[in-house]
């Protein structure tokens, strides 16, 4: 899980900011529903609280890639949910073909926002508000593990063992640049590495390390 | 290496199209100084040879983020080189972090191209005319592996201590969506999988196996 990702509407407070507007007007959109850029709106984001890590799409667009087009998912053993800031969950079918463009996978993203499914046939994408906790339990799983770079470091080769005897292990790594989990995430802690690592490169030393574990 | 990458510029012959003359004046640049790029030139790509491959500067993007930001990387132990489909050679610093953002990775892109370095002064992009055979020579590497859909079926962890146990292996990746190597390469053909998969997909796998092999 992608948790507390930095994936939202541009908020009110700032839907008049010029950056705002003429972002959405080239776009053909109204600015409540646009996504929240910060390379984009950056003069923008100044304006709102905890502005120096919003607005970051991209992180949860390369996770995404990531994930959907590794081995683990394509031998079904992975499923993936991203939760946001604003305690919403996206649910994603594992057999979902993400747009690899950037700004075409904003679009999916605004259309997310606004209808709730994507496709509205396949409904590969559905947007529900919940709280990260609500999904934990909703998951049910039988052991969490959050991903933190003050946990017990554990070599992520190691790691991947150890998910491997679990029968359905969650895994919730941030979806946001840096700071912490806003949200209260319980759970063992756990640090890959000595050194702060970018939201995709863990999913990419979980996943792959948990796959040369169950033998794929 | 990303190998055969489709980044280029936009070529001659379709620089008066309309798709790329408007894509041009709204980003503020000349037809022949953007990249070319599947999803906005899609119209004008039909006139191309290859035109349902080419264009695909976020192949380059994904696999750049995912093998800069690794833990091999962060360990000294990765150099990364992207040829393209016109035998140019982009020598890429350990230490750059890339843009994020697609369309600020674009913009550095084409002043690559512009320029031969960038940034100026650190030079941590530098692009030269070369074959990849030629860089393969430069490189002058004890074993060279070609991940190729009909190459030997070798399970990823086990391909990881292949290279673990070699001075100075390389590794070529095709930087394009499908379809072969249009360059003559010669080296040891290798599938992780029974599938396709995709260029940043194999990165991951090839650097965290080897990572794991490493025992970092």
């Amino acid at each position: 899980m992608i948790a507390d990702s930095e994936l939202e509407l541009v908020p009110e407070s700032i839907a008049d900011h010029p950056a705002v507007v003429n972002y959405a007007r080239r776009r053909g959109k109204k600015p409540e529903e646009v996504i929240l850029e910060g390379s984009y709106h950056h003069s923008a984001l100044r304006k709102l609280e905890d502005g120096e890590r919003r607005g970051r799409p991209d992180i949860v667009h390369i996770c995404l890639l990531n994930a959907l087009e590794s081995i683990a998912n394509k031998e079904g053993k992975l499923r993936v949910y991203v939760h946001t800031r604003n305690d919403e969950v996206i649910y994603v079918k594992p057999e979902t073909r993400l747009p690899r463009n950037y700004n075409r996978f904003l679009g999916l993203m605004e259309s997310l926002f606004k209808n709730g499914v994507v496709p509205k046939d396949l409904a590969l994408l559905r947007i529900e508000e919940k709280t990260l906790n609500e999904l934990v339990e909703e998951i049910a799983p039988d052991e969490v593990f959050v991903m933190h770079e003050e946990g017990e470091l554990i070599k992520p080769r190691d790691f991947g063992r150890v998910l491997a005897e679990l029968e359905n292990p969650l895994v919730i790594i941030g979806g946001f640049p840096h700071g912490d989990f806003r949200s209260k995430v319980e759970g063992r802690k756990v640090s890959l590495y000595r050194e702060p690592l970018m939201a995709w490169t863990i999913v990419n030393e979980v996943l792959v390390n948990f796959e040369s574990a169950i033998g794929v």
